[in-house]
């Protein structure tokens, strides 16, 4: 379908596909994620995946020692880019979402920037409410504290679609909204979207105009094409129901396991389950054992800011196929049996999300 | 002849093709521009295009107030990425090419950096001699002063090749060395190198993987085969004898204008030619004039770190065939006919390269 589709832009003229493309985006491509996001085409630019939104925004808005609140656990990604930049981080717990515990954070820090992925999460795979999107994006209004709402999962819904985004809510007003095409079709690409008013769209261009001119031109006009035909679409409801199959052979798996082993909280979609260790096991030790054994998971601490081990991991549901999960679930178990035990951590684990 | 190199490594496999690639580069393309420049793969960073190379360098190495010493003229590009990153820019005058105005400047400022171009030079299209290749190496070597050299017209010569980059003179031990396929293949492909030693080149690729993660994997699969495959030569090979009959028009046309409207220095490769205006016109006025008649030049102070207006602009051969260029310069002369005349400024002008 790809080899199609870029066979007919290529025919179509190799001048244009092969030529520079605006630093802000090809505009075909602008229009098809303006339509979809239900906002005008200028407020959408055009970015080689949601790394480099994330990266373009904190060029713009974070000096060293800036203070910066995020998700906590929340991306690997994002906590290192804010890292690199010398950014204060401070983790904001996504179990609780307590606005009084942000206000908190806000008073104490004066934080420039809260990053924040709504919609499964990653990695704990949440999903917030609509109550809790309505309430948080008041609290940022009143407090003109510029929210970045990273949601590259939000396509990726097992049925019903999702709360709307903090930028559908907000009209674009505080929130910067970054997707991307890495989820749904291919990491590969380097094609994502950063959506927010155009006068930061204009800001973040001068910066992607001096950081590598403008995104790939023959990438954009070929997914531009792949919108607007509808194939898109019918891609993506496939991929959802794969998902769904692939997260319900993990879950089936996992309750085969001894009681305590592995707990879990299911997800709406999204890639990844969230679960915590029998706590006399260290996660990190498993992760050894399970990776001689052929069988990947991240570790809990890689999602905090403040590395802390909570006894948690993140298992990924749709790399494999259902059988090839069902094994890899079983050979953790044996994993989890046999591995010498440690006396538990004495803090109290929080709450699983 | 691109649409068949893609079809091919699409057939090939979809997975490799739209799948992540190292963040250093594609294996197979790192292998084919390695060979070509003479290092091992590990020294060459696959990047979008030449300025996010230069934009990972200034990340690595600028920090806001830093001193940096570039061509004077010199590019347009690497004269705001520098700006925008707070350096202080110190123009070295490549007209004269003084090494002891180098020493000068360095003692001076003490520059964390030297940016440069030294073949087909933007905007002169000046091209170094050996001799002074390797006067400044020794310089640069004995103060360790990092050099950028920034080559993105190298294959670009019509006759016998330029000689050795610094870089090759050097063993990469001082030197940073850029490269693209923007001039070449084209821009809208964001495609280009950096080969450094590979302690650089693993501390730029830290920054890349926060900038966008890795450049598209399909773009590096497809110029990786078309490189091994020899077509890339016989494509340059058409490309040079092209924009040597271009260069030869714009030559001719020139020698039909009246006597000391335009002055210029014949080049031996590249894009550009670098003229100086006669003393009583401005070139903004002609640029203005020669915009709305349908010519384009690019003013000579845009090249300018300080913005001097020199009486000097910018023609490009390279973008259109040799009949337009002839009819684009016999406008360009009505128009200095017609203009009014202005008093020339009371610096005296530098010696046109």
């Amino acid at each position: 379908m790809f080899r199609e589709l870029t066979e007919r832009i290529l025919r179509r003229g190799a001048g244009a596909a092969l030529g520079l493309a605006p630093t802000e985006g090809q505009p075909a491509l602008r229009r098809a994620i303006a339509v979809r996001a239900g906002v005008r085409p200028e407020q959408v630019l055009v970015v080689a995946g949601a790394q480099q939104g994330l990266d373009l925004v904190t060029r713009c808005l974070i000096d060293p020692g800036d203070a910066v609140v995020l998700d906590r656990p929340g991306y690997l990604g994002a906590i290192q880019t804010f890292r690199a930049a010398g950014a204060h981080l401070i983790g904001w717990d996504v179990a609780r979402c307590d606005l009084d515990e942000l206000e908190d954070l806000l008073l104490r820090y004066r934080p420039k920037l809260f990053y924040t992925t709504t919609t499964f999460q990653n990695p704990t795979g949440r999903t917030w409410p609509l109550r809790l999107r309505r309430e948080l994006l008041e609290f940022v209004t009143r407090y003109r504290l510029p929210v970045v709402e990273d949601e590259p999962y939000r396509d990726l819904s097992f049925g019903a679609p999702p709360p709307p985004s903090l930028f559908t809510l907000d009209g674009g007003r505080c929130v910067i909204h970054i997707g991307t095409f890495s989820k749904t079709l291919a990491g590969g690409l380097r094609l994502g979207w950063l959506v927010a008013n155009e006068a930061i769209v204009d800001q973040l261009a001068l910066v992607k105009l001096r950081g590598d001119v403008c995104t790939a031109s023959l990438t954009q006009l070929v997914i531009a094409e792949f919108l607007t035909s509808g194939r898109f679409d019918s891609h993506v409801a496939t991929l959802r129901a794969e998902h769904a199959r692939r997260h319900e052979a993990m879950l089936a798996a996992l309750r085969r396991l001894p009681p305590g082993a592995l707990t879990w909280a299911p997800v709406a979609g999204g890639l990844n389950l969230w679960c915590r260790l029998t706590p006399d096991l260290d996660p990190r030790d498993l992760c050894d054992a399970a990776t001689a054994a052929g069988v990947a998971f991240v570790p809990g601490e890689h999602f905090y800011p403040d590395s802390a081990d909570t006894g948690e991991l993140r298992l990924c549901f749709s790399g494999v196929p259902a059988a090839r999960i069902d094994e890899g679930i079983r050979r953790l178990g044996d994993l989890i049996r046999s591995l010498p035990r440690r006396f538990p951590p004495l803090n109290g684990a929080p709450p699983l999300v």
